[in-house]
């Protein structure tokens, strides 16, 4: 099969790459690699086909599209922290050009787009565990775009037939965590305690995250290339929510030598607790951290 | 209370201005007044301020918003019809222009904006009837950035404290109905039978709609001038589903001479059943299409 991998050549993308890889189908990555190198895929030269591009140049988009099946669509432009003030790019960067992207992903003939939505920001705040089919309650623009953007494959369903699988995910760690524009929290502190800076714990024992180990996300993704004409939306977590400062003792542990951090009171757009749900894939998932703490 | 009511001089904006002034608050209406008349205003000269512009002109918008405590936003570039195959028009336009827009009015001290969301758009496909806290299924672009607007007003709320109260409203009808530019099977039904020309029925028994009354409509937006610091989601409709059928024996019955007509299956973007339900307030709304029937 054609797989194409839009942003591929970041953290959860590149495992993706190397997972479909694994199973034998034709890849191509769409990213932007600066003078024709890879931040992450240097291993998989001569198994893949790279394109590198800008996402707002639709001419480049046409040339990667052509006669691929199905497409991953990593690329995103924001955190959910840095469009807190500026709704702007959400709605211009991220919302409409991948909805350019699908239109021209539909006029190629790809028949499924698999999209990673953010399983923290989509639902707002919940009690509990958070199945799939709760009232999600976006309130931050990263989470009310990301979900706007689910609606949209829904439509590109309705009128042209292109199906979707959407992965709601949780809070990703693993290798090749970005620590240069870190989004999420184990990224954030990891650079903080590798520049000796002091860590940042926002939250208490009530501010709960569901981690996911980046190679199990991957595998999972894999999922949609064997039910390609279905279009389904996924929680991709663990189901168990490990608190900040739990997480906290975890790195405190974990890391060689000591570090300084400050505890501060949960910021505003960040939820309360995010613990992901009845998603039976999830079964096969190691909880790595948790093997840890 | 100063109160704005944007897109004012319109079907449903113009019954609001027009209980808002019954009700004693000082009101300014911002619209495209051409040759400074107003379509359905005239009676109310001399009681409110008139304010003509562009909906994308910030300098007017900031003249409009001097003062003002409540806001009612009207405005609407578009109908779920025309933007079926354009996805980008709501996106550029409703979306993208409306943040703008609330951004400006947050900064300009409003306390409370006033959405009117779409009750028959936002749930997509739903059985039975539909109550605020059911999951949305959106999938035209008509219906998703309305949704991911009311998203937007949680976003104000949470970051600025500005409140929100949002409408979502079933098939308005009634006196100013707009013919020119129709929304609504109804408009466009009356305009094909005063121009002589055959009027396109889509849909079935099953293709049922909540049809309510525009003074009811104009009547219940008032409601939140009285719960100023609240932000809620209403369903306004009537909790009866009446069918495209007798909707067209109601048109039959009533209109004084025969029309030609032409049965046609549902159109993909159409939903096949919109019942809104569990509000309150509508124990106060006459149906009067149904007392005609």
């Amino acid at each position: 099969m054609n797989v194409l991998i839009m942003g591929g050549d970041g953290f959860i993308g590149s495992h993706v790459v190397d997972k479909i890889i694994e199973l034998g189908h034709r890849v191509t990555v769409f990213d932007r690699f600066s003078n024709r190198a890879t931040k992450h895929l240097e291993h998989q030269r001569g198994n893949l086909s790279f394109l590198s591009g800008e996402f707002a140049n639709r001419d480049i988009l046409k040339r990667a599209l052509e006669n691929q099946e199905v497409v991953y669509h990593f690329i995103c432009m924001t955190d959910p922290a840095s469009s807190w003030n500026d709704p702007f790019i959400e709605i211009e960067q991220n919302l409409r050009d991948s909805i350019h992207f699908f239109e021209l992903a539909s006029e190629s003939g790809v028949r499924k787009i698999v999209f990673p939505s953010s399983g923290g920001t989509i639902y707002g705040p919940q009690y509990g565990r958070i199945t799939e089919d709760i009232l999600p309650k976006p309130f931050s623009p990263y989470g009310i775009t990301k979900l706007a953007t689910e609606h949209f494959l829904n439509y590109f369903k309705e009128r042209v037939n292109m199906a979707s699988d959407i992965y709601r995910i949780g809070n990703a760690y693993g290798p090749r965590q970005p620590l240069n524009n870190p989004q999420g929290v184990i990224g954030t502190w990891m650079k903080h305690i590798l520049e000796g800076s002091e860590v940042q714990v926002f939250g208490d024992r009530q501010t709960l995250r569901d981690y996911v180990y980046v190679e199990d996300i991957a595998f999972l993704m894999t999922h949609s290339l064997s039910n390609f004409d279905s279009s389904r939306t996924y929680n991709l977590g663990t189901g168990i929510g490990v608190s900040i400062l739990d997480l906290l003792e975890v790195f405190i542990d974990t890391i060689d030598h000591p570090f300084p951090y400050q505890i501060h009171p949960r910021r505003s757009f960040d939820n309360t607790s995010v613990i992901l749900d009845r998603n039976p894939l999830v079964l096969c998932a190691q909880v790595v951290v948790l093997d840890c703490a």
